[in-house]
């Protein structure tokens, strides 16, 4: 994929971003750390730091359950903590466009610096860029990159930590941020808020309660789906989800089922999904449940080995099409259709449906 | 200023610049590091780092001399130099448009990562977003965050250590960056090269010869006017440069006097202004010329006490009204005007000059 031109696909978290990543970014820029693909990267200094970096582009700079300047907290501080790091610094580059007003942009900072602020980070190095407005004009996006350090003892996460036999843990109601943003957007009236959170109580929480987590991720872009799928793949696992135990907001789910979105690939932005032991499940879900945010968590899976003796194996399922995901074109190489897929999904009726990467875009500007 | 709309003068890198930074972004996230205004943030874990980021927007994508991904390492790098630390990583966020054709992308990740080898930074995280396009669309914009560490023994050079008596040099011509861009985007036919580099070089000839450097500061938008005003004020001293030990090329020279610029308010994108003690000035800018970027380095001015006995004094000079910069609604104090300014020019008649910091834009989208 050297040539073509950049479709909105290309910034969905999903397929054709992976397909970006693998064809254009990863050859030119390859390190050892960068290649691991983790949510941050770590670095070795005197000391151990994990760094990530976002931009933001959501539109409308300010919805129901947030703003960009919170959004861009919490996204590069969740992306962090998914590391195992303690959240320390951010930096903040401003993309203004001309014309807007410096009442919002005051507005959004002081709504980014209160975020900063309960996620403990603080702000040390920014940039400002001015750029003639599109269309109405007055927009602003912003670049964030977190840095965080390891304590003494504190080991890292890393995306390929999943056992087979692991529970798969989920913090909450799927979709929120996504039927937020759309809603918004149309103009919509509803109660649908986004879920943008700081994921620090729930890590805390499960940090006090001892629990060793094999791996985590926050589930933003490409959804529950495709995040589960980089996991496993990593992981060298099979992951299976229950469907009836998801969890899904009665107005969500009502709102997906009209607007023909699948809420596994929906963007969330205060959601992280987990694995750890199968014995220590249900004391990691009590620590999850006691948080304000992660009131709604599941248990919503389990990890199986990704290649057992074929005798053992179910028949490979058959590739479901749905609303985002088609594996007719999947970038998996076959072989691994012979041996259980990544991600697959019970239905409450029994069926088993594999579960594909986000192809194409699932909403342009949503983060 | 918590009122009004953003223009492009907010994204100049001058005195709006400077006002936005000091009433919206300033009180919103303020802390000691931030507070500091370097170009890098300077902090303290087992080890101190200094992280320093950066948007780019400039357009063309392509231009002589460089490009927006040899901008994007050559930028971050230079500053996090500047703080005294060694470069280590840097991280990439990419906001492509529409439309962007993906071979161009991929020359782009080419240069970017050509430079960032030549810099010895490893790039170890990105992300990728992508926004309708503005225009013709096919845009493409980065931001970097660039981490230094401080090896065993070295300083951190601050923006406060130029000393009265101190000599002032510059690394080279004035105005390449600036003259390239306008004239691509003209359509202009001329010679003139953006000077985009890294000035790493530079820095490792100054060390080699054991130099003590006071205070540094790359030289980018804004101009040599801005930057050097902004060292002056934070050390608390007056800078004096004689206008005919400048450099400035004789192709910009005659760009700018057709064109109404002021070199010393043009943007650069491979300079530096530095400061050591007078002792030191012919050593230093030995060392300076003995790179390849640093062939045309002049001594261009001196340091003074900011306030002696007002006998010793001569009269403040009178304001000039230029290009850019008018003092009439400077926003320095008026107490400052009964004392040396922080910058002024001596002509080759013997005339002084006050020098303020740019004000309105000098050209959008020139990094």
């Amino acid at each position: 994929m050297k040539s073509g031109i950049i479709t909105l696909a290309h910034g969905s978290g999903g397929a054709e971003s992976a397909a970006l990543m693998r064809d254009v970014f990863l050859p030119s820029f390859n390190n050892d750390v960068l290649g691991e693909l983790g949510d941050s990267a770590v670095v070795c200094g005197a000391e151990r730091l994990a760094i990530s970096t976002d931009t933001f582009v959501v539109t409308p700079l300010v919805f129901p359950g947030g703003d960009i300047g919170k959004l861009a907290v919490c996204g590069t501080v969740n992306d962090v903590l998914m590391s195992g790091a303690t959240p320390r610094y951010l930096t903040c580059g401003f993309t203004l466009e001309v014309g807007l007003s410096i009442e919002l942009l005051d507005t959004i900072c002081a709504s980014l610096a209160k975020a900063a602020k309960e996620a403990g980070v603080a702000i040390i190095a920014g940039d400002t860029k001015v750029i003639e407005g599109r269309g109405e004009g007055g927009g602003l996006m912003i670049s964030t990159t977190g840095v965080g350090t390891f304590g003494d003892g504190a080991g890292e996460v890393m995306p390929a930590g999943i056992l087979p036999g692991d529970a798969i843990i989920l913090s909450g109601n799927l979709g929120d941020h996504h039927a937020a943003i759309l809603s918004a957007r149309m103009g919509v009236k509803n109660d649908i808020k986004s879920d943008c959170a700081l994921l620090t109580p729930i890590i805390r929480a499960l940090d006090e309660a001892g629990v060793d987590i094999h791996a985590m991720r926050d589930v933003t872009r490409g959804g529950l789906a495709t995040v589960l799928n980089e996991l496993a793949i990593a992981s060298k696992v099979s992951i299976i989800l229950e469907e009836g135990d998801i969890p899904v907001s009665a107005e969500v789910k009502a709102f997906a089922r009209l607007m023909g979105l699948d809420p596994l690939y929906m963007a969330n932005e205060g959601k992280v999904a987990l694995a750890v032991a199968h014995a220590d499940a249900s004391h990691a879900l009590t620590a999850v449940r006691s948080t304000e945010i992660g009131r709604a968590a599941a248990i919503i899976g389990h990890a199986a080995p990704s290649s057992a003796a074929p005798s053992a194996q179910p028949p490979p399922p058959s590739p479901k099409s749905q609303t985002f995901a088609s594996s007719a074109d999947s970038p998996i190489p076959s072989s691994i259709h012979s041996t259980p897929p990544p991600l697959s999904l019970r239905t409450p009726l029994g069926g088993t449906i594999r579960l594909d990467v986000l192809y194409g875009e699932g909403l342009p500007r949503i983060c």
